[in-house]
């Protein structure tokens, strides 16, 4: 299937909803526990999430348009959401991710690019010229990467509580993916 | 974490909203596609979900309440779905879904379930003696391993269109547990 900026779009304006849906009051052993040190909960999913909307997208889609091959895209912290996080209530989260979404979204929407813009390309730290159409695909399937990794964190706090069907549910045997 | 009754159903509750807010409306690309022969598409999951609302979770509930270890479940048919789906759109798919949760988790809170009652015990065909309790927990988890895979499903209709992340996203390396 190739990039369709509008099946992209579609998919990015669910997120939000979809995670508001899943988590917001949910009790905090699902939303507060990860899968042991150095891992994430779905809390600090929806941080990283955040830091992602005010620092990784939309500025690497403007640096594309703006500057193309000749300067090279910042490298993102992986731990950024620590700070997105600090003091704040998975609802307020989940408020913020929709609202940054949102206005991402239009913004995006307002730059009416066609199928020449997706093919400008940039430069990434890692893995070198990258277009405009794989950036904007991948937005996308990071937020589904990290449904991913969601489900499969709140399905670990039930691995003993499932008893012998442990072995029977796909969820309880995925081991993560660069802790993804 | 042990077993929770009570944050078992928060979570039952909440996945129709969520899967509504994630595929309704969405582009047949994302919901009708899946990643290969004999495999299962989005909307092919929902109609598993709801086949289980019928035929699986308070069935099986109420064959332990009622016989205890002295019947066996019968075998639930993975392939139910078929005719679940058939001649239907994902939007009544998924109302179905939500309509058939909100009765089975209605009859569940009517129960009144005590911690000696999600000790009492069943006889699962292939798993042998299974509790309550772990039959409530595998629902939840259940739920979850769906989650899972339909992000995975989802995110395979991309894997060309990522170009060169697709060696950084989680979700493009997990190769499916048993197909869930």
């Amino acid at each position: 299937m190739e990039h369709s900026l509008q099946h992209t779009i579609s998919l990015l304006d669910r997120t939000p909803a979809a995670l508001d849906a899943l988590l917001r009051d949910l009790p905090e052993t699902w939303t507060l526990r990860n899968e042991g040190e150095d891992t994430w909960s779905a809390f600090d999913v929806i941080g990283h999430l955040i830091h992602g909307e005010r620092t990784d997208w939309m500025p690497k889609a403007r640096m594309v348009l703006q500057f193309g091959e000749t300067e090279t895209f910042e490298s993102f912290d992986r731990w950024g959401h620590v700070r997105e996080c600090q003091g704040k209530s998975l609802g307020q989260l989940l408020d913020e991710f929709a609202r940054l979404r949102s206005e991402n979204l239009d913004e995006l929407r307002a730059l009416n690019l066609r199928q020449g813009d997706l093919e400008l390309r940039g430069r990434h730290p890692a893995l070198g010229i990258v277009t405009l159409s794989e950036l904007l695909a991948t937005w996308a399937v990071h937020d589904l990467t990290h449904l991913h990794q969601i489900s499969r964190v709140m399905a670990h706090q039930y691995r003993e509580a499932v008893g012998p069907w442990n072995g029977s549910l796909g969820v309880l045997r995925c081991v993560g993916h660069g802790s993804r």
